[in-house]
């Protein structure tokens, strides 16, 4: 079993393949989201790990509209906390640390810890595990990351300070992906849809007072802003439902008044 | 005047501070839209470009959450097309180039522009402008950036070759940000909203039905995920309409059904 994830070993990304497939999962690291989606979507891979709202791997929007252009399935969705910590070579102290490197995101989640030191420059880089790695391999002294405690295992840095994010109760919501559907092993209770309605004066109402009535209730509602033809109505929504049966329903009558309903994925819900 | 823009002169948020008011426009640049958005709050500088829709810079959502929390006032949209120009150190050749660093994202736009150079390596860097300054401020030889025009001009960069994104009519849709309302100047036909409503069944169905009856039209709907409190109901939402004075009858009638709205800006629609 093989899983593709984002990022180099000790991302976020890696950390969710281990807590999601257990600690011996066997990830394929990419270096982008697009070549994520088509390692599934050509089976180089089994599964993948996708961030998909508040994360710090940059824009989430793109995500579900690569899962939808590779035509990939949804089956999970894991919440992970987002716990930055402060790592260098082992031996170095927080006062033999001039400058820190990280993904701009992360420094920006870290940035009161920093008050207290303001000898330490603070440097954006391109993601968080890339910079334990370099600092490991170059053995660059002087030079902290801000990482995952997954990073500063794979690369043997020593942890100089553990959670120094000023919001402890931050989680970023992965979602977990495979080429095809995998067919229901339990009732779901969460659903990730595209909709195209047509571009009537208020079908967007129409539509969410006719999901409303069956008790699907939306957790995220977002437009797809599609530049060429302004308000192009289309929309990528999750709902949460008690009653999978009245969910099906919902969704026929959906596309009987003329909607277009493309099912990402149908799943239990996370945490 | 003095405009703040993220990121380093040549990037595409100075592209637009130049277009929107004039050449001879004094740039503030800052690394983070956080800092930029401080810098219009605290009055260091007069206004603020800021990149909000199907943007190479990252996120989009954290732009809105940023306006809020600061309570800046947008005046103005503007619609730039992302055009991509490949340029090095002047006298070099395509022949010459071994790597091209860049935004992960501006790479990947110009991915198939490089599909008939497979001996060149495609390496992420964390911005645009900033591998074009590193390469002139180092004459480093052999590599090339992936930037705009502007950064090409300041840089004194050659270019190599235009326009190498795969899609050709790429927009950005940015945001001009004041630290005050400064007063209606024309008739707006556009606004930036957040609206909170109560966490009722088919409230959001309500809300938008509402709307429509005022003949306001959505162009954005997104919603803002708060994760300690699944679907919080609030939203961001920009509206066009055409009779301004039926919109504010519009807002009214949402706030007397028990609506929270936060007016982010009135404005022209751009382009």
């Amino acid at each position: 079993m093989k899983v593709a994830i984002q990022g180099i070993p000790g991302s976020f990304h890696h950390q969710v393949a281990l807590n999601y497939f257990g600690p011996q999962t066997e990830v394929a690291p990419y270096r982008t989201f697009e070549e994520v989606a088509g390692a599934v979507a050509s089976g180089k891979v089994d599964y993948a790990v996708m961030a998909i709202e508040n994360s710090i791997a940059g824009a989430i929007l793109p995500n579900y509209e690569l899962i939808d252009r590779y035509g990939l399935y949804i089956f999970a969705e894991y919440y992970l906390p987002i716990s930055h910590h402060l790592m260098a070579l082992p031996g170095q102290q927080i006062e033999d640390i001039k400058e820190v490197r990280s993904h701009p995101m992360a420094i920006l989640q870290c940035k009161k810890f920093f008050q207290q030191y303001p000898g330490i420059l603070l440097q954006d880089d391109v993601d968080t595990a890339s910079v334990a790695k370099r600092i490991s391999e170059e053995k660059i002294k002087g030079v902290a990351a801000i990482a995952s405690k997954t990073a500063a295992e794979i690369y043997h840095l020593e942890i100089l300070a553990t959670d120094i994010q000023t919001v402890k109760d931050n989680f970023t919501r992965f979602i977990l992906l495979q080429k095809d559907f995998p067919g229901l092993k339990e009732v779901p209770e969460k659903a990730s849809l595209k909709i195209i309605i047509s571009n009537e004066k208020g079908s967007l109402a129409k539509l969410l007072t006719l999901m409303s009535d069956f008790d699907l209730n939306l957790t995220k509602i977002q437009s797809i802003p599609v530049m060429e033809k302004p308000w192009n109505y289309a929309f990528f929504i999750d709902t949460e439902f008690d009653d999978y049966e009245k969910y099906k329903i919902a969704l026929k009558a959906i596309e009987e008044k003329g909607g277009e309903v493309r099912i990402f994925g149908e799943y239990h819900k996370g945490r």
